[in-house]
């Protein structure tokens, strides 16, 4: 099986290149806006300011051959199985980020406050977040 | 664009069907085995027994149509859009889980504690966990 995901909207973001990324979500990176395809708009409508939210994207410039690397691109440190790192190249590229809601516009975009995701880069998820 | 899913793997567990499963991760769920295609055995070469991961699977039996739900199927509840619920009936039903790992076979099985997930679930992706 070769499950098809659906995108549900688009990430715009002052982060046009992969150059302009911070290496971890918690260190800086700008406010985003989520833009909400309008046949999942009733899927958004219990969102609201001041929500933690969880977003889930495809980082669409993965290298998704690559099996091991060095964490944080830092040579220095052992090339290391991928699935004990969080690198972006990787079979399949799931961005996991948590986001602090801002606004919802009435067509449909979320404004976030800090997002580490590419301009351009596809939405496939939004959950509340839920501690173990 | 409709990006297309690798599987890495499989769910060994014995909850056979959505009536056995309980309805948050933190509520109490079975031990379960997490069987790695060889083809990404070198992935999970740094994954060690005790380390807590982020496990993401395709939760094969989700209604990928549903845009509203009640909160655990509670009808109690009122019906709300579904990126914020955590069910797994929406429009991508990736699941995430985190496990605790008990052991690593040289065959690629990886025993874990605890996991809300049906046996034959596809394995997408396993991360290392990292707080905001």
């Amino acid at each position: 099986m070769q499950p098809t995901l659906s995108v549900i909207g688009t990430i715009h973001s002052s982060l046009k290149n992969l150059d302009d990324c911070p290496r971890q979500e918690n260190e800086s990176a700008p406010a985003a806006t989520i833009e909400i395809k309008p046949e999942y708009a009733q899927g958004i409508k219990d969102i609201e300011p001041g929500q933690e939210m969880l977003l889930l994207t495809w980082l669409h410039q993965a290298d998704r051959t690559v099996l091991a690397n060095h964490p944080r691109n830092n040579t220095q440190l052992p090339l290391t199985g991928v699935f004990s790192t969080r690198s972006p190249d990787r079979p399949n590229p799931i961005g996991l980020h948590i986001v602090q809601v801002l606004e919802i516009t009435e067509d449909g975009l979320i404004k976030v406050d800090s997002l580490e995701a590419l301009d351009q880069t596809p939405v496939l998820d939004i959950k509340p977040v839920l501690k173990r």
